[in-house]
């Protein structure tokens, strides 16, 4: 490891990240799209003999070439990006109380649902028509179907609209479209490799719902009765005299949301999973503990990176191709339109009483894809069960729908809650 | 990357980080002291089949196989351990205002140069008698000339004990002792290279001098009027009725960090010099803009894994040749000795109050060499300008002051400071 290069890259890409932000925050977007898109400018910026990405030792590991491989540089940083990510998913955990989970159970669910079947159905039937090759078709289906609920959730903790109806069914919806995703991708990628088998659907399947179920179960029953015995323990302790042991509670929150993202992972859901989780097991008392604070300062050290990161991904030349730009415009127009009514419908099912601006804001704020659809692109790649075509159109579709949606979202937003919110300077830059 | 193994690994160094901790502050000891120990436990321990490095992913390059490399999960550990100590010596920084070093001068400088004079000089002497060869000599009398400030900081900090006059005059003295020490080994590394060459030296030198002048002048005459020009013009918009444009502190602060060391590393001072520096330029308004605890959270993530890596790096099965162990034990002993006596006695002639209680606290704070003397041995290692044997040596004797000095310093402090500090388990775990 090169300590000088690794710093030297770390700080150009947080000054240049921060200038991104700053500049798309004039037009009154949320800075994590100025982030993207100087992620995408970096990986494409080149003068002459000089690269910006050979200047700051960020060689990618391009999947089409078996033998390459990724910088330690590159590694290091996206180790950052991924810890960016699974930090901000625990943030948002610690602000997801189980309570108010529950209760906003049914538009989340059903638009979660829609908000899987109809991008699905639509990707899988696109494909097959213009390609094909099964495969090929059920890995862009898989794709299509995970909302990135990491940008989502930024734009509504930047605005500070946590507690809003809307908000908390998107975050709810997330969730579940998120762990509905990941049983999509398992599903996919077993059928893929080991053929259709309706045990290793089941059992995937259960695993995922029984993870979540338990984490909901024991934040209700479970976490409340181990806080007062421990709390019941300090008090006696220092009503005896005793100096109180104590744990920092920064550290065993880290250690949760670090196992909990592992075991996610290592049963076949995203890593974001476990740690938003972890989160919920926490936010009964994170105000308690400044554990918001605390996380905040870490999420805000890593983040940039990931925002950085999913644009860097993207190379602009694969859109020389005109066959590859036509198609990538339909599978984005596709993308934007399936969750939008998919979402939108599912909530205004499930509440009555959602408004119009209600039901846009929900459609609208499951559109990003973001890094999920990219990495279900990759895996299929890596299988040999997607083309490298496909996997541009993939990528582009998941930069496409993370642009286009955070301003449209921050915009109804500010529409419908005008009076109330008002973003200042310092929450954007 | 594998996303899972990494943050597997991390979960279960930090657990066993945490454990250790616990330990020894049964025994009132500090934290550090249980997560170096804990990593030499870590780096050992096998039962037949199953190592704990290898189920953690970490495998740690061989400087004696050219062939070998690190593997991603320890590359990855390590940039967390080295972020971990540019943080730790930023909030170092952060809490040493330039009055306050300039306040330490006379004490400090003796000290430094006294501690730098005396360890060079009977450490050159011990390798020439002992083994005969001139660079071996120069490159152990390197390794025993630089202070750890991480290690002695941490202590300090611990027992918030960074206002004493010890706690001033150590400090300063282990920033001037870390220049000096990189001098001395970019000198001994210059003439190993390229032979003596005078004009190497001086510029070097200068270099390194005009760092740390150049940022404390900037601290006394620049920094408080481009604070001033700042406020004014916030305060004139605000009066204009405008929402004035403010930045994130706590990212532009971590950008300067990061550059500082980034451009510390690149003159060929260490990074955390630099870190240091940087921590200085924002000491006035550290409290102001709560930075200390922003980065205390950043820090807390990073810094057990240092800790971690000193252990790690120990190889026990060196010391079943009893040549080297013995060597090893007269080394620490002189090691030991000559930090003592050099930067006591420098410390009573700067000084001439100090008590008998404030020199052994000087001589005892200076001790630990920590990391850096296990950098210049690598360094003298992968230039083929040092036996692996003496490598072995070097390490026991970082790890071995690293390991004595803590208690006796913090018994040291306690005995002077008794009645004014206590510290909680909380400080301590």
């Amino acid at each position: 490891m090169d300590l000088f290069q690794l710093l030297l890259t770390m700080a150009i890409l947080f000054i240049l990240a921060r200038i991104g932000a700053a500049l798309v925050s004039r037009f009154g977007l949320p800075g994590l799209i100025g982030e993207i898109v100087m992620g995408i400018i970096i990986a494409n910026l080149a003068f002459g003999d000089f690269s910006l990405m050979e200047f700051l030792d960020l060689s990618i590991s391009n999947p089409n070439v078996p033998e390459s491989h990724s910088s330690t540089t590159y590694e290091i940083i996206e180790a950052f990006a991924e810890l960016g990510v699974i930090f901000l998913l625990f943030t948002v955990g610690l602000e997801t109380k189980v309570k108010d989970l529950l209760g906003a159970g049914k538009p989340a669910l059903l638009a979660a649902v829609l908000g899987v079947i109809l991008p699905f159905v639509a990707g899988f039937a696109l494909i097959i028509a213009v390609d094909g090759d099964m495969h090929h078709a059920m890995f862009m289906a898989a794709a299509m179907v995970a909302t990135s609920v990491g940008i989502t959730a930024r734009i509504i903790k930047d605005m500070k609209l946590m507690d809003t109806r809307e908000a908390r069914i998107i975050i709810g919806a997330a969730v579940i479209d998120d762990v509905l995703g990941m049983i999509v991708l398992a599903i996919v990628k077993g059928m893929a490799e080991s053929g259709v088998s309706i045990v290793n659907i089941l059992s995937i399947s259960i695993q995922a719902v029984l993870f979540v179920g338990i984490v909901i179960l024991a934040c209700k029953f479970v976490v409340p009765k181990v806080y007062d015995y421990f709390d019941d323990r300090r008090q006696k302790s220092i009503a005896a005299g005793k100096v109180p042991y104590s744990v920092n509670k920064l550290v065993f929150s880290i250690i949760v949301c670090l196992l909990m993202a592992a075991f996610a992972e290592f049963i076949g859901l995203a890593a974001i999973i476990g740690s938003f989780l972890a989160g919920m097991l926490f936010a009964d008392h994170a105000w308690e503990w400044d554990l918001e604070h605390k996380i905040e300062s870490i999420t805000t050290f890593f983040i940039s990176f990931f925002f950085l990161n999913v644009g860097l991904q993207v190379d602009i030349s694969t859109l020389t191709d005109m066959h590859v730009l036509i198609l990538a415009i339909v599978v984005i127009l596709i993308a934007l339109a399936t969750k939008y009514i998919g979402c939108g419908v599912g909530a205004k099912m499930g509440d009555r009483q959602l408004d119009k601006a209600g039901f846009n804001i929900v459609g609208v704020g499951m559109m990003p894809r973001g890094e999920v659809g990219i990495i279900v692109a990759s895996i299929g790649l890596g299988t040999g069960m997607m083309s490298s075509d496909l996997y541009a159109v993939v990528v582009l579709m998941s930069v496409a729908t993370t642009i286009i949606a955070p301003p449209i979202l921050s915009k109804l937003f500010r529409k419908k809650y005008h009076e109330e919110y008002k973003i200042t300077a310092d929450d954007l830059i």
